[in-house]
């Protein structure tokens, strides 16, 4: 299987590391407009070989991965698409899937497949720098396929998934938008609005003396790559807005209520069991 | 110096673990409702001595310490007045102290003397069975005097904080109130209703399976002791209110602008930097 990875980031650098590792692929082509991240991916093994530019990246490639910030995609698919190779397979790691689906389906020719793809695994750390081929160990990885994607191209992508130690599970690109609104988007949201408010207190001098790590986990999501998450908010606004607005309103009620010891109770212990609930569902796999 | 704990969960029981570990006292004398907690702190060597009842537990204490959730503190300082040895020095664990100062000034004699005390450890587990000596190494110790604390008064409470591997931080009860508002208190109910719009959504069972550890961190902090968090808001509204509005105000902000990009880079570039900075700051200590 021959590999072209574009974008050799903490993503793209992290599946070349743990493609080498597991010996899926007999050789993988890299490109990044970052010679310094293409450079110390080649001298890493995360690549066997650079290309010039990302039209000759892919040009003999079976699989064809995109590990560019999302809005870097759309551009890459239109540059790609008359280099692909026939039958080539191509798919993303963005964290948001149906405008990646639509774009894909503008600019590539009927006879290349794409098939989007998730890795539920990151940092607060970027770069190539920051990869390590272990990084999907355990992790879920959302594969979502676009109309009319042949079940074999499907399954490449399945195998990529598993191949660096990950679990591919295939959703909607709509559904998989709405869930990582949930579970990542507003979470990340909700992080910098506590970071905003209180690294802007005029008290936070004598605050920060007292912080400690449960500001520090509450807040780590804020660390996290601001061009990745403004393309996030970008293309998946639909799905994030209702549910920041949902967030906010249950804050103003909960400000409402801070005299209610009854209504506290019931607040706190039910969010503590569903949450616990999701924690003892999750020990059956990972979490590092 | 002779010690006396009431209230051997998390904190207390710690505490007792702490002090024995770096034998700073005579004796622990310890009391709490909960039976089984009480026997645990026994025989893990958190306390010496078991009494009967709080009364007789402060009888020849030089110094008392509250480690109750911070509603029980009220009843516990009425109960124990009579009973407590003249200079005897009386401090508590609470995570909001401008109350506890209030009841302390209307319930204890002028012959014993009040210091605040408020150790920046914890964790989502609670009871005697989760406490462990080294729980305070490296953390805050906030200390709080009540008005007219002598300064020796103060400085044995100080050397409780240094006894058991913290660092005292003498801070005003209402400076601190604020700083716990907004570094622990809503960063925990940021985390309860981020639990509670996920975990109520009708597509929570897909995103369950996607949710990584970037939710974990994220609502971690909703995992903590309701009870606990329950006084906490009954006890410091009027620092929490205002700063949860203002969070709500600050999501619905960012709703009205995730079609913004230089907005977006903006909030989330500061965001990032402010919280790196903070990070930077704090690796000079702990951190575990």
């Amino acid at each position: 299987l021959k590999v072209c990875i574009i974008g050799l980031g903490l993503i793209g650098g992290s599946l070349g590391l743990a493609l080498r590792a597991g010996r899926l692929t007999e050789r993988i082509v890299g490109y990044d407009r970052n010679a310094d991240d293409l450079a110390l991916a080649l001298e890493r093994g995360a690549i066997d070989e650079v290309a010039a530019d990302a039209a000759a990246a892919v040009r003999d490639a079976d699989l064809v991965v995109l590990a560019t910030p999302v809005l870097a995609v759309r551009g890459l698919l239109t540059t790609i698409a008359p280099h692909l190779a026939l039958g080539a397979v191509v798919t993303d790691v963005a964290s948001t899937k149906s405008q990646v689906l639509d774009w894909a389906s503008l600019s590539l020719p009927k006879n290349v497949t794409f098939v989007g793809g998730h890795p539920m695994a990151g940092s607060e750390k970027s770069g190539m720098a920051a990869a390590r081929p272990n990084l999907f160990r355990g992790a879920v990885y959302c594969v979502t396929p676009s109309q009319g994607a042949s079940e074999l191209a499907v399954q490449l992508v399945e195998r990529l998934a598993t191949g660096v130690g990950a679990r591919p599970l295939r959703i909607d690109a709509l559904a998989h938008d709405a869930a990582v609104a949930g579970i990542s988007h507003v979470p990340f949201l909700a992080a910098t609005a506590l970071v905003r408010c209180t690294t802007h207190d005029p008290r936070w001098r004598t605050w920060s003396e007292i912080a400690a790590t449960g500001y520090r986990d509450a807040t780590r999501l804020a660390s996290g790559d601001p061009a990745m998450y403004r393309d996030i908010c970008l293309t998946n606004a639909a799905a994030v807005e209702p549910m920041l607005r949902e967030l906010a309103a249950q804050l103003n009620e909960m400000a409402d209520h801070l005299a209610d010891p009854s209504y506290l109770d019931e607040l706190f212990v039910d969010a503590r069991d569903r949450r616990d609930a999701w924690m003892n569902g999750q020990a059956r796999f990972r979490l590092p």
